[in-house]
């Protein structure tokens, strides 16, 4: 099968960039946005090595209800002050129907969440805006499940859909989930969408990160997205996942080697 | 641990029901409500023959963006139409936050299903109303997560959840998902809550569903909910897994001689 | 699918017993025989309240090579004497195809254990041999290997297999092992073989055993294999599985009354 | 956790190589032994592009029993010449503790399979003799159960277990298995073993194995074994999965050329 494949136009700040061409594209920021000045930090080094977009969340969807849920719309001011001093655009998940209205003219992309990758009532008010998404695979979808949800948000309109693998739950607990790069690169070869992996998700464990991500970067899909912290220890929320700037940093380093040894490159602003 | 366990009052017409307290509850009817003539014989079958609430979906989820999605509004005046003639309540799933305030004067509880087990944006707005809730396991959902899960429907005010197992998700593909009596009985024991157990989505075989539902009398837990259908060649959504009418009837004989062995009984209306 | 159902005749004693002829066999007995006191007082107990044989380990798989790993040849003094004296066979499990002939004048049944199922050199030295098998199902075994195992096993001669379910590996983790009633009735109802259900390894907490072996016998399988045990806190093996004298006494009660619901009844000796 | 790591030395024909020192061990062949044409067209192609030890199956594990269960003793002849003729010395699967003293003299290394791991009357076997051990992860093994599994094969003598990640079982189907590198590199970071992954039974669909063989390079292991024939379509097991000699080829250029980017080489003859 070799279906014709999108390439998936994203306005960052006053540029654009395009994902699904033969390109390496790196998404990087915090879980969650906690302040001013750990978004702007994170956003400043992230930039300068390699990323061309921003993440960062505001709803975050915790397991308990009794941990951090997110700055919520508190964030706002931060998302609007940091990507316009950095001129970057960023991703932001969107967990509710409700506030696609209001998120629509702050982000460059949506992203849907792993939970909710079924939330079918979502992803309908998502097809009907015009702005890119980033479809995270849901932690224990079918392929076949992911491709479908795609369909859901693609079925009015021109291409705008990214899958991202973010690992998947199995029996293995000495990881947080299974990065399951067999089926990342299934989906970017047999379908038309571009494909990204989370490596910060999918192993769950920051000393393990840049190996994964490393891997991933080899395995021959579109970009990575990652989480980065000022101060991982510190972190409101996915702690134990977030890379620090000086790993960040040496990471991409060798992202870039690992490319290029491989007739590639990164994408910069 | 012995939690002091919850007993939930479910409102079914002008008659009340409790779940939890010791009795054995059946709900049932079909995957979605089709027509009044579907919905009205279905009703009246399962209603002769032991179930003291109604089921029945009006906006389904479904895979894929190209099958039936439910009647959606248009069920409405078959609801209460039906309910109303029956003298019975009904449980429909509920699927997007928007649609409470609209469901809420037509339900007896309100249904989550397990693809929204994690959306908390919805489970949050099922915190702030009164009626209560019937919380199906998400089909990859860790016990510790279902519980959390229903923790925040609790957050504020009286118990209200009602847990319901309905098949995990596993690398058996013989049977369409496999039913998880373990974690079912687990959650009975351990928890507060009351928990019943959907052996048509469990085992997703019409022809299996009856052994399971006996299998599922026998284990110990609250009470059954089941698809039937008048013709499930026919049915617009899951016919594979809904019993017959004649089915349904032999089932409940053996449920009530089951009930019966253990010093249980089916509670009626 | 309605394949002619094998009935298999398992000597035990001075008596017969029949697996697949519509009655409902229980199998009881240690996880490993310790010693004579311990093998004995157990062995009368189970035989009292309707096991018509016994079971009893030699050779332990254990996961640690730390662990207790039986008593080996030094059990089967133990296993002629107790045998002898109750006028009851056993089921040995064979971890090693050297163990078939110094096995075989001493059991009425193999016992392939779960993490051999897919031992083809094991399974192939008891095609040659005519005593029935109890093959257990790998614990990630799909049903569709589980029939190709047992396929080896009767590929010369006659019908000596009975299936075992007793528990698959899944992401929960809140019970030791998912007990798939599901598969256990897809193969009794669509393979010729008889089918047992292992609600101890099932399940792996005793306090839930009995709850999933009633569940097991109302699901409309051939019969139950159940660990018992005179202490079970002091067990070398499995003792968090294993059920007590009192337990076990209460759920055979209990058994016995949802079977005669049914119109089925255990056959004793 | 930083265990001191374990250098196997394998002997490979009348030199020797290390696995875990930091060099890249790259082993190849078929996966069953069909005839000596066939065993040595491949053995030439992948010693001249960089493998430094052979793999040929002798007995197959097969699902069915009616497939190619290997050519048993006939293979032996070949072995001995093909291995003679290349001066390189071969890994072998072992499936039967009485194999061990015959294998002994032909292989430089023993294989222990995936569906043996649990087999732990052959474990034990292998633990008597010198021989260094590639242990492969069951396929529904817990790293924990897999490093126990190690310690069965290493508890008397010196270090001789290389483990193999291989793919796991999970709920996802498009893929024959789920390659598990989280793992691979979790093992690889915190026990003394060296670690190799297997992408060809990792992914099985073999225009896929290249893509998952540079994730792997990249990821920070010891080596890759991998399935290469010189007509897949017409190969008598795991065709679909193997690598032609042309795409094996290609391949190694690439995996060379990551493995400079990141400064590490292919070991070589």
């Amino acid at each position: 099968m070799s279906p014709e494949k999108h390439v998936i136009e994203i306005q960052t700040g006053t540029k654009k960039i395009k994902v699904g061409d033969g390109s390496f594209t790196v998404i990087a920021g915090p879980c969650s946005i906690e302040s001013y000045q750990q978004f702007f930090s994170t956003a400043k080094v992230v930039a300068e090595q390699g990323a061309s977009l921003l993440r960062g969340g505001v709803w975050k969807l915790r397991t308990s209800s009794k941990t951090f849920q997110g700055l919520g719309g508190e964030a706002f001011d931060i998302v609007r002050k940091v990507t316009h001093e950095m001129n970057m655009g960023i991703t932001i998940e969107v967990t509710d129907p409700r506030q696609i209205e209001e998120l629509h003219p702050m982000v460059s992309m949506f992203q849907v969440g792993s939970r909710n990758m079924h939330n079918y009532a979502l992803l309908k008010e998502l097809a009907k805006q015009d702005k890119p998404v980033l479809l995270k695979r849901g932690f224990a979808a079918l392929v076949s499940e992911w491709l479908s949800a795609a369909e859901y948000i693609n079925q009015t309109g021109a291409p705008k859909v990214i899958l991202c693998e973010r690992g998947i739950r199995t029996f293995e607990t000495s990881t947080r989930n299974t990065l399951d790069l067999n089926s990342a690169i299934y989906a970017k070869k047999n379908t038309p969408y571009p494909v990204i992996v989370d490596p910060s998700h999918g192993v769950g464990i920051s000393q393990l990160v840049p190996d994964l991500a490393l891997a991933a970067t080899a395995l021959g899909i579109d970009g990575l997205i990652m989480e980065v912290h000022p101060n991982p220890k510190e972190a409101l929320s996915d702690g134990m996942q977030a890379l620090t700037f000086e790993n960040y940093d040496h990471l991409m380093t060798k992202v870039d080697k690992v490319l290029t040894a491989l007739d590639r490159s990164i994408q910069r602003l």
